[in-house]
């Protein structure tokens, strides 16, 4: 069926518009949803066992273009899972107070602890990228960036964090129709901010930012996978064969049982 | 006078044991409390100006044997300063939840914000330090946590924290002496803990671990200073001129008067 490891970017040669955002990797979409439900149960049982095991850690870093389908991916991936053991971190614009200390002072508090599966629903990486397209900083400043990021995310691998960092990777075509659907739809219209049409100005400026942050941080121990999701079927089914897959890795075990239960008796 | 830049540890070849515990600099207690007392006076006033400046962090990395001095340090030489922009994270024994995740993760929220000075009572170091001695974690594991710590102190740099660490070095008879004074004295008894005697034949462990770990972490943007710290007032002298040293080289200066303020009135 899919493998993962097809999307996930490894050469210094990394080129966004190589990959094509309406792909489908020759499945169509009943197909597609039918292993989609079949991989979300396995999900299920592979954060329950994960939770139990207690001996890792796992961060999956979620970006993309707006409209690109963070909000969505999370709920449908993620749909039946146990919350108690996965956790959202959503970072908009930083306050006042998370400006006046160093960009990941706001990130690190929210890592996963052992059994936990965090999703940072956009994450560091705004501060190469936003940041950039905005000029927030001068360029030394956030170039040195891309260094602090890897060594951050090494340290949280050293010490026992599973990363995946996903690129929801839309069109130009496919984001205007999104936006569009949530003028016209009373029911998305709240989502649309006015910002939103400037932000889109600047398309061919935020993709080179994000080809530039994916190919610069994409590392052994924190490596990006860049997803296809025009089609939001085939973008949940990679993302969550993605997740599965990666837990799978972690030969999860569940601990053994208290002392006083023998056999599945309770002894007394 | 005192050289604070004659403290800094910068060779490879360092060796704690070469540093005289109980050295003076050739003055005497009289004099050094005169130059402590002007000196305070001085922070207070540097304090104040990094308040008003607001663009810079100060971080003072505190660590030393038991009973080196730490809080005492603190108390003195911070005497009088304006506790609003001064602030003191102590880091014992983790709790469950802080050893659920990276060593670094319960030290990143106390980091300093604009305009303030953090001193940590204790540190990450704790984790190349007691870890070490006790066996807690592979040494493969902890030898990594030296790049760690650099790499995060770097990125603590660039960010606009300048750190200054300092290891108060006491020498085995003075904790000797200290420890007996603990029981002696029924307002210090309740510092005195039975696993203090326990830590204490472990002297030349803990003084190898110091050494390699200050040596390995002394780096151009986050140094070391080794004080001698047997003679408090001695040692209150040397942190007091590394402190207002590294305050006076920021360049402080206050911002400009509010709009509607010209020369020292009011215009209506």
């Amino acid at each position: 069926m899919i493998d993962p490891e097809s999307f996930r970017v490894r050469s210094d040669g990394f080129r966004l518009d190589r990959i094509d955002p309406a792909g489908n990797g020759g499945i169509d979409k009943e197909e597609a949803k039918a292993r989609v439900a079949e991989r979300n149960a396995r999900l299920e049982v592979l954060q329950e066992l994960l939770w139990a095991d207690g001996r890792h850690r796992v961060l999956l870093v979620l970006q993309a273009m707006d409209t690109g389908g963070k909000d969505s991916t999370i709920r449908r991936v993620f749909d039946g899972v146990d919350p108690s053991g996965v956790k959202v971190a959503g970072f908009k614009r930083p306050t006042e107070t998370e400006l006046a200390h160093d960009y990941l002072w706001r990130v690190h508090p929210h890592v996963p602890a052992d059994g936990e599966i965090v999703i940072f629903n956009r994450s560091h990486y705004e501060d190469v990228l936003v940041v950039r397209v905005h000029g927030l900083v001068p360029e030394e400043r956030w170039r040195r960036r891309y260094h602090h990021i890897r060594e951050f995310e090494r340290m949280l691998a050293d010490e026992g964090t599973t990363i995946v960092k996903v690129f929801l990777h839309i069109s130009e075509d496919e984001q205007r129709e999104r936006l569009q659907a949530r003028v016209d739809d009373p029911a998305k219209r709240w989502k649309f901010a006015a910002g939103d049409l400037a932000e889109r100005t600047r398309w061919n400026e935020y993709q080179a930012a994000f080809e530039e942050a994916i190919q610069e941080t994409s590392t052994d121990w924190a490596p990006w996978y860049v997803v296809p999701a025009n089609r939001k079927w085939y973008r949940d089914l990679v993302v969550l064969e993605l997740l599965v897959q990666t837990l799978e890795r972690l030969e999860l075990r569940y601990p053994p049982a208290a002392d006083g239960i023998e056999d599945g008796f309770v002894v007394e």
